[in-house]
């Protein structure tokens, strides 16, 4: 069982535009450039015009959402900065300090961070508050949220997502802060993926060997110790999730609502959406893989979703940062659409 | 032998700043984010600090040249577009219509259109005319350009490059127009590489399979026919050189001469980039691979320079159209340096 407005919004998410796919590529065929030739750009162009429901789309200006919570498994020692840097990183987005501000001024991008569980009360201005609670529960001991918990989540997202779309947002990225949380999303696509734990946990932001032994060691335990059912999204949230993880869910299904496109980040995103497709499989037409990060399990969560992603450029920072910086490219393929000429407007003779 | 402007020009190039390495690398560690978690936008920091001598290098605005010329070679049928379509991308170019153009303006850049040879008279206003001669000999009947003109054409590259700096370019991209010019490019790098020509020559704008068995048999009866000595760069591009490949080389010089990074495009630029750095080794420094395209000689061509190109979108278009695509990450990279915060300023927790 859902909640109302989950069940609403899915119940509203339409499938992307199937007929907008021939239409833009017979157009961009007429473009003066041998046909085919900028290869992967074409290709994003037709899925921006099918999911904008628009022959001539347009991704600008973006909006970038930096969720924030944290985990309760973080006491653990999972990872290699301490709970607090969640709140101080918190402060440094909202001074414009971190990286995912400064990519996000590059693209001229709306900006937003949603307290939707950090650990303590903020002590800046200028974040959204939707916390659902102080940070999750240690999953090793005890379940890390309610269902209702999870659905608030779900939920802020949503609204983040919407709220952005209603500011004037084109295009979405979606990005994180929580210290723990590639524990938490190494757990999740564990339930999710049904591979060996090895295989998609990786070092986060930067543990040692040792350190990782013991990651992945607590993750299997936990799993055990919980039971997430892999067929409920809401009760893998429930057991093994994250705040944070579950609003980049909703939102992504807040801007699939909206027929917005969805540039998705690193491994931390990207486990959000498979939550988010596993919830309402049509969202997936509507995500672009912005990159492919270090951390292993990324590889396997774009392979689920069947997207090739955009950049490689060996990132494992997380915070919306790798999305931010393929999104020129998105803007590249809009301009390429609406602005270049065609053989016959140019005069250009075309192939013999 | 070189030209007297040639070899002032390769003796005033200064390799870049090793200093700078070790400097931008440690002030990078202390920016807020894990360490080495922006992957290659931080060794491009770190390149772009070194090419620039800057610890906080700049690379806007950017500048593009088109160098446009013919091809004699065109006469055997080795492309799928007829001769007049390099004039008349020109107009195209001209009026702001083309995929360069659009990415161009995309990230504000200066942009110039060089005619070092285009095989007629343009009967447009705007382009810059450094014609040497109208278009090359037919390399498989003579050769494509006397030694004198092969040093005509880089030194038109030199000053263009030379020219856009002064206008305050502080990142040079270089495109190319000229229809038969990947036959050039694959006959340049068989010399160079001494590799099967079956293994680096492709479809180039998109000819059919029989039309490719036919240009890899007319590159190996020219190189057959020619003979160039592939220890003399100007004599290869005087038996099978194009005029817009020995103008982009030139103006690579002239960018490294100025110390302004060179962003390559694909498989043309690269060539004349492998014939930039067979002139003067220190060029190579100064380069940096935007992409790598579909063409097979262009991840020879990067095999050689041991450059990792940026992206790989299945490109195959030219015009430096790669290159404009891969800019903006030069931009971040810059960005990423001059305005993240470090910890102390920050007040963030570092690593436990």
């Amino acid at each position: 069982m859902l909640s109302p407005k989950l069940t609403e919004v899915i119940k509203e998410i339409k499938p992307i535009d199937q007929l907008k796919k021939e239409e833009v590529s017979t157009y961009i065929d007429q473009l003066t450039k041998p046909q085919g030739s900028l290869g992967r750009l074409e290709e994003l162009a037709i899925t921006l015009a099918q999911i904008t429901s628009s022959s001539f789309p347009v991704v600008s200006p973006p909006g970038v959402i930096v969720f924030a919570a944290d985990h309760g498994i973080a006491a653990e020692g999972v990872s290699a900065f301490p709970q607090e840097v969640t709140a101080q990183m918190i402060y440094n987005f909202l001074q414009g300090g971190a990286a995912i501000n400064v990519f996000a001024r590059q693209m001229g991008a709306y900006f937003s961070i949603v307290d939707v569980g950090v650990a303590q009360d903020l002590e800046m201005e200028g974040s959204i508050n939707k916390k659902v609670r102080y940070g999750t529960g240690n999953f090793l001991q005890e379940e890390a949220m309610t269902r209702e918990e999870a659905f608030q989540a779900l939920e802020a997202g949503i609204e983040s997502a919407e709220q952005m779309v209603e500011q004037g947002a084109k295009c979405l990225v979606f990005g994180e802060m929580g210290i723990g949380n590639t524990t938490t999303s190494s757990a999740i696509l564990a339930v999710l993926s049904e591979k060996e734990i090895d295989s998609i946990v990786g070092k986060g932001s930067g543990i040692i060997e040792e350190q990782l032994a013991k990651k992945r060691s607590i993750i299997a335990q936990a799993l055990n110790n919980r039971q997430p059912n892999s067929a409920d999204p809401i009760d893998i949230l429930s057991k093994v999730g994250g705040l944070e993880i579950a609003a980049m869910a909703g939102a992504m299904m807040g801007s699939a609502h909206r027929q917005i496109p969805i540039l998705l980040d690193g491994f931390i995103c990207t486990v959000a959406a498979l939550l988010a497709v596993k919830l309402c499989p049509e969202v997936k037409g509507y995500m672009i893989a912005g990159h492919q990060s270090e951390e292993p399990g990324h590889a396997v969560a774009l392979d689920m979703l069947g997207l090739t992603p955009l950049l490689r450029l060996n990132l494992r920072l997380g915070e919306g940062s790798g999305a931010a910086l393929a999104f020129p490219l998105l803007e590249s393929a809009c301009r390429m659409v609406s602005e270049m000429a065609t053989f016959s407007s140019a005069g250009v003779s075309n192939k013999e």
